[in-house]
């Protein structure tokens, strides 16, 4: 059993990523902390407490980060037109759910819980990275007893979805992800290379939920707004199951091709919040910032069809 | 016959692109513009006055600009490593060739060329853009006389050359390659995403000088420093050859495949140098530096065999 802490703003995908990590049997969810992004972060923590109670999910939610890492940053711009105003397909979350919070923020219930288990614990964080770099902050000698690191964001060479260069949950926070990335844990990042390839179409998404419980019902509720800014916005028939596939990494990590090397993030200008890596196998640049940072692991590749085929089984409880 | 005027860094790659230029029956080569960049302006220019001597060119040559377009650029960053100390490998080239210079600066006899063949001009640019950009600053108007621009920069979806985010071209003047890119006029590029791709093998280089003439064998000899370059650092057996890929897009353009959108360059910062493009048939962004910049061509494929063959035939004369 893998013990994972899940960092997340949900959010359409992340609701689908969570309950995979909720009912997959090799994954032991041990906490759930939330991070503003797709909504506010009262919203995104809402709606954890929500999908917890829906789903009978028991492990703790840490309230994180509600504005970015950097003082200059501004402090929130809520993706509402591609979840909803309420961050779950305005499928009626109620406005409050009677579910405890843990007393902590988000980052020191990840300090806490990654002391209290050391090297057992993976990190999955796919909103901003914020709750990750305060974290370090407080307790920078957490990289050194994390198991590992895996990351939902950016866009290496593709283009981004908020800019032209950047992807929207590291240009959310471009400082917290450049602290996170030049950290010397185990980290591998999942951006759009890989996620915009890995569609589920709204067929499939009908044929899983039928084959399902009520669990899928409201997943497939939730989902059909996003689907529909895919339809209108993107021009596909289905979602990218963004999130998700930093989840399917957790238990079928051959269905990725990944490269290594150091990983920047550009802070402002027209490039704000871009992911640059320098492949360890490329050229060398003296004098470059990616210069003696840590090498880290970024996917470039996938297999669609089995990362969708490894959530279904998940999802359905057919495995 | 298509006119076209040369600006260029010569520079080893730059040299087979010259030749190639001079010797193809379709191309009518009216002016060489100097730019400094493999070189200081005033090593460039002489190359180009040592080229023409030694392959009979009689193109007027107009020396250009010996620093960025910016006045904040620090002057000058020779590629010597990569072209050698004297630009054209190290082969030994006079210092000083008795061959007269145009005396008007480049983009003064690029404005002037423009306006005497309204709509007949290509403008081929292989170098950094400050010729460009100064032309365009003194006379904005010939923008719409030029035929077209062909540019030889940048990295779209693959990593930079200088730094892992920046070509060398665009890297070297950040601010007047943006200048050029927003400019209304027809502009197609050929960045690292084809030109990488499109190597010249020794054996492929010597096979063609040994059925060549005496300017074969003098672009041979220039050209071994640089494939020496490619052998370490690069671990290629040949070298890419950036420039003649912008020069056989002129007679064959069929042979890239492009996307169009605008490009903007960034200026600062970590991915200084980056050129990005928002593609036509991408998502929107609201409020995004692309926004109502025109649209642009960018080579994003290459046949690079039948590019190699479409070199070999006009080189050795065989078409």
């Amino acid at each position: 059993m893998q013990k994972v802490i899940f960092d997340t703003d949900p959010g359409v995908d992340d609701a689908m990523a969570l309950l995979f990590l909720h009912k997959h049997p090799e994954i032991d969810l041990i906490g759930v902390t939330t991070v503003f992004g797709n909504a506010s972060i009262d919203v995104t923590t809402r709606n954890a407490q929500f999908l917890h109670r829906e789903w009978g999910i028991t492990a703790p939610i840490a309230k994180g980060a509600g504005r970015a890492y950097a003082p200059s940053r501004s402090d929130d711009h809520p993706a509402s037109s591609v979840h909803g105003l309420d961050g779950l397909g305005n499928i009626g979350v109620p406005d409050t759910i009677d579910l405890p919070l843990d007393p902590r923020p988000a980052f020191q219930f990840i300090i806490d819980t990654v002391r209290d288990n050391p090297g057992e614990v993976t990190l999955v964080a796919v909103g901003r990275m914020t709750n990750l770099a305060l974290a370090l902050q407080a307790d920078p000698e957490i990289a050194g007893l994390v198991k590992e690191v895996v990351v939902m964001g950016g866009a290496f060479h593709v283009n981004g979805n908020v800019t032209p260069a950047a992807e929207a949950n590291i240009h959310g926070d471009p400082e917290a992800a450049d602290a996170v990335f030049i950290t010397p844990w185990k980290l591998t990042i999942f951006g759009l290379d890989v996620t915009m390839k890995t569609i589920m179409s709204s067929a499939y998404l009908a044929e899983m939920t039928a084959s399902g419980g009520a669990d899928l019902k409201l997943l497939s509720d939730l989902s059909q707004y996003y689907i529909e800014f895919y339809r209108q916005r993107v021009g596909l028939d289905g979602m990218a199951v963004h999130d998700s596939c930093a989840c399917v990494y957790l238990v079928a990590p051959e269905l990725f091709e990944y490269r290594t090397g150091p990983v920047r993030v550009v802070c402002g200008g027209l490039a704000d919040g871009m992911t640059i890596q320098a492949p360890d196998s490329g050229r060398r640049f003296e004098g470059s910032a990616w210069d003696g940072q840590p090498s880290q692991w970024v996917a470039l590749a996938v297999q669609p069809e089995k990362v969708l085929e490894t959530l279904r089984a998940a999802l359905t409880g057919s495995r």
